[in-house]
């Protein structure tokens, strides 16, 4: 793992989660850096986010991210936002920054408030971690449901030596793609400007991270923040070097959004569910939502059953305008509808080979028009009930 | 069971399901009856759905419902069209009524064609049953996925003497609140005008079937189809006359709506979630869709979690316009959340025996506005995805 010049890491066991689980983590640069975030567009936003936003507004650099799991810090109202701001305090203090310059996230149960003590009592562990712990670490401290830990990284040259990317994230349930539906914390050494980053972050995520969908639900806590520390020494000036870095930003964010949907909680298959022909992009994105999100879908895709009848029902009711006798449809390359009419001979026989793989290929072509999207969506299992059902999460 | 003068009932079993099933129903009047019906949204219209529409876009009078399980005829192109016409050919020969005069609907697998020679073979024992079976066996002819078979009666006096109402569905899955989502069939025996029936057949579904959801999911081959044959001899003019017609015919319709979600595929609960205070009723709607579509919603009515951040959250991304500091939400009456914060105490002790319920009743109230809707929704259990994902349905 090539790590950017210039950051440091730390997790430790705050007992946040179950004793013996990482739940408190922290990503530092060595000099302030220039920061972007997308976050939730959910109407109740969470303490930290609320934090976050305003801070960015603010247009400072930023020296770090503090992130805990086991608690969302969500719904929690003005003691909510004060609890926050403390946590900044006692970690700043401890990792030696200043408090206006740490980003907070959290992820976890709605509704509860955060015991202080707790987090006191975690300082000096989190301290000493900084700088001795791997990225993996700050990874796993992240996770709630998560079973695996997700990181991605690029690199690439340029002629003043190389840019290195790394971006972690979780995330495995409450994930829908309004927006980044997760906690993602990119790292790069790279030197760029604030507005050339944002809106960078900002459309790399709607390529990426908001084109993936669990369960619709989408969460309080959303965030994916990124931080360019300059520390390579490489300047990002030129319109070819933006886009080599946008290239290489949105490589890392496709293979988390990849591996959030792999580790779906109760997740078994990945559908890459492509709309393409539409009236417009939003209308092609109403049908890979419709189809995306559809209990009947995703529940055949558990099953391994070609029941393609479901997908041309999501696609009917998505809301979007199109022509019902121009849908195409192919599942992992085979024509299976069109002109209104199932193809004929034994579909079952061509797709259950198909339907067996881990990831598959859904295309819905509804028309002549210019419009198209995609979005990878899980499956519905029994686990996913069995986590959501059981469990507080 | 008190049935509607001038009915007869027919059921057989004509093989589209398992061997030992009923399959093939039918309800005959007999006399031509004011008929009316309220169909899917979906793009992707089921040939006995466009053949139904057709059929009372004409106005003229109607003789009885012809409806099959076992194959949905949806999804089937000109073919589909056609064999959907030669069985009501058949049926009407059969019944000896005019084929002009039998509304067809189909329920079961999207995307087969009818095998013909079962329709065929099917007609001798379907003519022999009608008259000899009771509504009980039609509406066991007509289930899928369903438990139990669903009725629904009422009657009241007028001075000319007792009007009757009798209604039957069928669903249990692929139901969400955007139509009828099932098939819904009433029979009643008062003599109105063709524009008044639908006209309320029209309002009594919006406030009744196309307030449920299991699962969002809205099938190709929803119908709400009803006749009224005048054979009590009591005719509906006055406004009074009117107004307790549609009470008591809204009274069939909501039975048979609460029957629906208490037979959810894999259901273990009945959630009534109220949404008040709203900017108007669309934004309740969207509020309450929000929440009853909600996987983490209904998984957690599954497990009687009282998590209801889970709630807060889905009403957070609904995309209604509201403030999220005036949401108040309460379950089974208890206040749980306002002002942007949990109400003090141990909610879990208070809110464990309401979840354990099997009605739950949760109320949001968003703000100051005129704006309501209700929605009735059912849990996500293990169950349905057993159900969805093991068997082709």
């Amino acid at each position: 793992m090539h790590i950017p010049k210039g950051f440091r890491f730390a997790a430790t066991q705050a007992g946040f989660k179950h004793a013996g689980k990482l739940d408190l983590g922290a990503v530092v640069s060595d000099n302030p850096a220039i920061a972007a975030g997308v976050f939730t567009t959910n109407k109740f936003q969470a303490a930290p986010v609320l934090q976050c936003r305003e801070m960015l507004d603010s247009g400072r650099k930023m020296s770090g991210f503090l992130v805990n799991s086991g608690q969302a810090n969500a719904c929690t109202g003005d003691q909510g936002r004060a609890n926050c701001r403390e946590t900044l305090n006692l970690a700043a203090m401890a990792l030696d920054i200043p408090a206006d310059e740490l980003l907070p996230a959290s992820t976890g149960v709605i509704g509860a408030q955060f015991d202080m003590n707790k987090w006191e009592a975690a300082m000096p562990a989190l301290a000493k971690s900084l700088g001795t712990v791997s990225p993996e670490e700050t990874a796993k401290a992240i996770m709630t449901t998560d079973t695996v830990h997700k990181l991605a990284e690029a690199s690439f040259e340029l002629k003043g030596g190389t840019v290195r990317l790394l971006g972690m994230c979780k995330g495995a349930g409450m994930i829908s793609p309004n927006m980044a539906t997760m906690l993602s914390f990119i790292a790069c050494d790279a030197d760029i400007s604030t507005e050339a980053w944002q809106t960078m972050l900002t459309d790399c995520v709607n390529l990426s991270i908001n084109r993936v969908t669990v369960d619709g639900d989408m969460s309080t806590n959303d965030c994916v923040m990124a931080l360019a520390n300059g520390a390579s020494g490489i300047a990002i000036e030129s319109e070819e070097e933006y886009i080599l870095l946008r290239k290489h930003l949105l490589e890392v964010l496709e293979e988390l959004a990849y591996k959030i949907v792999m580790d779906a909680e109760g997740g078994t298959k990945v559908a890459f569910i492509q709309v393409s022909g539409a009236k417009n992009d939003a209308d092609a994105e109403r049908v890979a939502r419709a189809v995306g999100n559809s209990p009947l879908v995703k529940t055949a895709l558990f099953g391994s059953d070609p029941n393609w009848g479901r997908i041309i029902c999501a696609a009917g009711y998505s809301g979007a305008d199109f022509n019902p006798e121009e849908l195409v449809l192919k599942i992992g390359g085979v024509l299976v509808f069109r002109n209104g009419t199932p193809e004929p001979g034994n579909m079952d026989d061509l797709l259950n080979p198909i339907m067996a793989e881990r990831d598959i290929v859904i295309h819905l072509d509804i028309g002549e028009g210019p419009g198209s999207s995609m979005l990878l969506a899980s499956d519905l299992s029994r686990e996913y009930v069995s986590i959501n059902a059981d469990y507080r999460s």
